[in-house]
């Protein structure tokens, strides 16, 4: 099975750092060839995001409810992820990335804003249903000559936590002997 | 395998409906004789609390450290978790909960502090390296008669989520790739 | 002297229940005559609210920070404030809003999420540099039948948290001797 | 007037920086000969702090309650307040610090959880009926060769907020005319 995965940048500014490094922490978290990944830059969406209907729009958020992983990323805009990413995920129902893994990770200056991705970010995305395997990932931009070191420590992280939970996923009931499963 | 399962109590009195609401969850959610469950009721505990150093506490912590899956139960106190959990988490060295799988349950009066299992309980329990499954559940005390009802579909959604995590455990890098395992 | 006040109101349909809520708590709370009063509905503003640089919308963001007090109100969408709210605050650089006492208010289907203005929208308005005199405001928008009795309650609280800070300003050192004055 | 003043004190640790920090503040803050204070250090209460009822627990909640200004001071545990603050404050019925204008001040080894006093302790005084007048103050332990400089600074900006806040004060209807004034 391939992995569907995707990548969901909230930098009003297309390209950033912040992208790059989302990108590198799907490089380091998941085995070569095991996943196909698609990137949605949302500074290339500003036009359209408060635009209801909007085809462009919801076809970016099926691909991202489809996905097996996603990583939510974002700069850090007044201690917190960006109203850009926060209006594309508005356009969700309730429960619109339910089975979808999540990763929040966010870019910022110094670490005075470093729990932003956990406690602000990730209860976001598991109000959506999404599942957030651990701490959101918090990256200083000015560390970026070791942006590989310091990804790869999370991505230990992060597998090291799917393992614990795989685990615990083989204990649990059959998903059919449930008298109202989960859509 | 046998799954290590724990329960643990923050109500100060002992008990309570809280710990009726997590054994429930746990029968619920898990398949019967997959797992071995210990009950941590810390209202028996609380002189011992804030002893430094405390054998008793010790193992207690132990115990919940080892397990796979662990459910921390706590009525509702000023919106969030009661300082009774709270300092017995505070015992633990940073990511003391580490590998563990953990379920953050509230109970409370009606629906005003539904959103503290998730915004409060869940990123303190993720900042001690556990991972939680999904959203917070909150139980109104008033649907006891519902009990099993309520519960069953919070344990669907649970079983569902790590389901998911399971397939995307399957993709990643082997931990013994990573140059700095997690501990 | 007239207090300089304004409502901005984050719903991206124009023309909200949510806008009537925040209007009425103004009302409720101010007395007649002590006040101006301008409303930003952001609706009108979603063409450019991604526009950098942009006149109009630097317009707005001074109007907002030059007041004596500001309301922002959105719809809960996620069990938080709108992206669209996010956006224009967003624009401001940091401590955009100090010397602004702002009241956060909510509207939401039930109590589900009646934590959001306190948990979410005052920390990020008090992270630029706002004060809020107390709890956040949440508004069922199912009692419109009970407005005014609603808003009246929660003006009387800001009214009396307003006077016991005011008692405390009195007793503060003389602004002019702190070494490092705030801007 | 006089202003009466008191500190309370998370530490499980008897006196400790954390107290010397709050003490700093309240100093900054006030003008000499304004007020009065009161120290309360939990570190000397924990043997009480779950006890029900008890006398000593009830004075010391009373005298905080019957307070102008209170400072909560706490290290910081597992990014937020200790369980003993916690504990102590779970002692009080629902708005039991009405009136009482509450500043959150957290210590820490670096600013990685920087946010704390501002998402965590800050929405729990909220909830107790307090009200906080702006950030929260987070001091980082290193730097107590340069305390007196930055709660120096924290205190201006209380001031200053103080102050605006007193502006908005004279513009709200008188407390009577309210037919449900809080208590």
């Amino acid at each position: 099975m391939v992995l569907k995965t995707t990548i969901v940048v909230g930098n009003p500014k297309p390209r950033s750092r912040t992208l790059k490094v989302a990108e590198t922490l799907v490089e380091k978290l998941l085995a070569p060839g095991s996943y196909e990944l698609e990137i949605i830059d949302l500074a290339d969406h500003t036009a359209e995001i408060f635009a209801w209907p909007s085809e462009e729009m919801a076809a970016l958020n099926a691909r991202v409810a489809e996905s097996d992983l996603a990583v939510f990323a974002s700069p850090t805009y007044k201690a917190t992820y960006t109203g850009l990413l926060k209006a594309f995920l508005d356009r969700y129902p309730a429960n619109g990335l339910s089975g979808v893994t999540a990763i929040p990770v966010h870019t910022g200056g110094d670490l005075t804003h470093a729990m932003g991705p956990t406690v602000n970010l990730a209860p976001l995305l598991v109000e959506l249903g999404a599942v957030v395997p651990g701490r959101g990932f918090y990256f200083v931009a000015g560390q970026m000559d070791r942006l590989d070191e310091l990804v790869e420590q999370a991505a230990a992280e992060y597998a090291a936590n799917l393992a614990a939970l795989a685990t615990v996923a083989a204990s649990t009931r059959a998903l059919a002997s449930f008298s109202s499963p989960v859509a």
